[in-house]
């Protein structure tokens, strides 16, 4: 891709509103841009970002079963107030139709895969069934400086599962808490696996919590035998419940959470299921959330220096930032352009994700400093500098290192990873 | 895709609302599922058949310089009340929230992204510019019978293109215009290019049509010369005004349509540009949308007989349907399985995209039943009759022309396109 076909500026003045730094970066790097408080659009080079996550995300659903769907996001209000949530759930959005009905946007979807499944599941044969959707979810939150971490409308991967006993529930429950550990580990984070509320009908959820200094939540977390516990339910104690061992208490930011539901929205929608022996019972769901767009924040926040973004490299928008660095003479900048020119079409040729620099009308500084910014892995610049050793330059974002290395060598160390 | 493991079964009863026979057929099928009146979910099938959709769009709006941006559903009410919208949309759903402020849900972009575009547009080197993004879309229609054609959710495609002035506008125009009809070809359809009204400021827009008996347009179309226009516009004439050959009455679905906004949405938010003399002036616009959740019910509309769907080769949701036809006897099933499961792994490991109806509870007749409604382009039936020839049943969906072939050629048969 070359920057001057392509919609990237970097910016120099943004709002002083953004106070988180995750969105902050985003925004100078022109990966988002905010519409107003809590609302976001993705340009190019966020969408890309978007959709390595998401990409990600849906592999490691099919993995362990899960379907995708699309789900509505205009929901009938009759849905939610069979749930008694058209009145509970504050943070829900409600629209009225010009001609009087009243929808709901939905922040979650049970009450309308609930119902859904009615037409599928008839018998135990029917179970389990794993349905997945990645969409739009909507929360009238309170004007927040949590940039995308915390928007009025955000994108949300929800799977539900559906099971026939508790048993069945339990050990998928296990199967997505390994699917989620993988997903956050491609895309380069640690997270910790934190015991959190289950709830009136569940001895405990599991969320996923990263840790950063703009961190949400507090969790406690053993050092020795990994426990780990949102503070908002630990007893008061400063060993670990499980070994005695000293606990570490920890700032964190949750991106992903997963929860059994057990009969509670089956219930409400009356979705049964005969057994092998012929008898109605309630289906037993659980929910598993991940923000997607707060995952794009989250990596943000987890990843960066003093000069800009550091992506790790499985969701990185690009692999390679390919800089030509001119001198402003005629005869000297030809030669510079021929040659960065020539490694930007053997790089496509190999099917190398690079982004090439070939602006005319940015200084060179400009051009390092945006390279800095927006922090794709890896960073190769041609210059009048490097040329005179038949050379290019070959840096690594995250360890600041870099290398002369000869043009001759150029195929052996630029290849697909 | 083994079907016992699948998100499907044929719906035998559906609700008498559903008059419109895409939105029937594809509910029976199970390919979406009605939430309510012009909301509906996508199931496994049908979002199969809307990614199929989206990655064409893509891929021709890339190919004519379209970047993909995703821009946020939650509009701030003065974006709306800066260009007059606010008030004279009237199929705008407006949502508040409860700290008091107003949304517009996007029924369309220009408020979005015109504003959006003042950060990277200030010299006529910034353009052209072309952006796009797939998204959902909201309209306050009344109560429909239209199904998924006029929904008051739904899947779109919008493009919007940046000019200097009127002649780089046109030949941007003129390019969707071929992008589009090479995008409706590859879906497999027909799609007639009919001017339509510009509004106030321009003088044809265009909208593409597509030959359906439950058509919305009417067109007049010359067989002679291919000139094509709307009712609503044409002059009370029976004579094509180009040639003067006999016009023909159509009746259409719109599946797409392209416009030039010139200087209107620009001189709401002031957009503006400095040519080469350095002079501002207001930037050009167009914009150009296809309704992808529209084009999945206008597609069935044109592609159906008696017993079902006949999908488009390039869109449909699985090239194969492998049938295995028990007998309910141990012995024989056995092998019957055994061939089947065979010719399925065969398949799979050439990376063909096969939907396997390997279900032990249903009935050889439901089997062929589902087959002919779910539509896929190819269908092969293994049985104790063909396995008696050493053969298996190949038969296309569109022509219904089925043959006897020998299991050795199976290979050069049944092969990637």
């Amino acid at each position: 891709m070359k920057a001057s076909k392509f919609y990237f500026k970097s910016r120099k003045k943004i709002s002083q509103e953004e106070v988180a730094i995750s969105a902050a970066l985003l925004i100078k790097a022109n990966f988002i841009e905010r519409l107003t408080s809590g609302v976001y659009n993705f340009l190019p080079l966020g969408l890309r970002v978007i959709k390595r996550i998401e990409q990600i995300v849906r592999e490691e659903m099919e993995a362990i079963g899960g379907q995708e769907i699309l789900m509505a996001l205009l929901n009938p209000r009759k849905n939610w107030e069979q749930t008694g949530r058209w009145g509970s759930f504050n943070a829900l959005f409600k629209v009225q139709s010009r001609f009087g009905g009243w929808f709901a946007l939905s922040p979650t979807h049970e009450e309308v895969i609930t119902p859904m499944v009615k037409n599928f599941i008839h018998s135990y044969k029917d179970l389990p069934l794993y349905l997945f959707h990645i969409s739009d979810k909507f929360r009238d939150e309170p004007r927040s400086k949590s940039g995308i971490l915390r928007g009025k409308e955000f994108i949300m991967k929800d799977l539900y599962s559906f099971h026939q006993d508790e048993k069945d529930l339990d050990k998928y429950y296990n199967q997505v808490k390994k699917a989620y550990q993988r997903i956050f580990k491609r895309c380069g984070l640690k997270a910790f696996v934190v015991e959190a509320s289950g709830g009136t009908f569940s001895d405990f959820s599991h969320e996923f919590q990263v840790i950063t200094p703009a961190g949400e939540d507090i969790f406690y977390y053993c050092p020795s035998c990994k426990f780990c516990q949102n503070k908002e339910i630990i007893s008061n104690t400063k060993k670990c419940p499980n070994c005695g061992h000293s606990l570490e208490e920890l700032r964190g930011s949750e991106v992903g959470n997963i929860f059994k539901l057990k009969d509670k929205y089956s219930q409400a929608f009356d979705l049964k299921f005969r057994d092998k022996d012929g008898k109605s019972k309630n289906v037993l769901m659980g929910c598993y959330g991940i923000g997607i767009s707060r995952l794009l924040g989250v990596i943000v926040e987890a990843n960066y220096d003093q000069d800009g973004i550091i992506w790790p490299k499985e969701i990185a928008p690009f692999q390679y930032h390919l800089i030509r660095l001119l001198k402003g003479k005629v005869k000297e900048d030809k030669i510079i352009k021929k040659q960065a020119d020539l490694l930007y079409d053997k790089m496509i040729k190999k099917g190398l994700e690079v982004f090439y620099d070939d602006r005319d009308d940015v200084s060179s500084g400009e051009k390092l400093v945006d390279a800095d910014l927006l922090g794709f892995p890896w960073r190769i610049v041609v210059s009048e500098k490097t040329l005179k050793e038949n050379s290019f330059e070959f840096k690594e974002r995250k360890s600041r290192k870099a290398k002369l290395l000869k043009l001759k060598d150029f195929d052996k160390t630029v290849k697909a990873k």
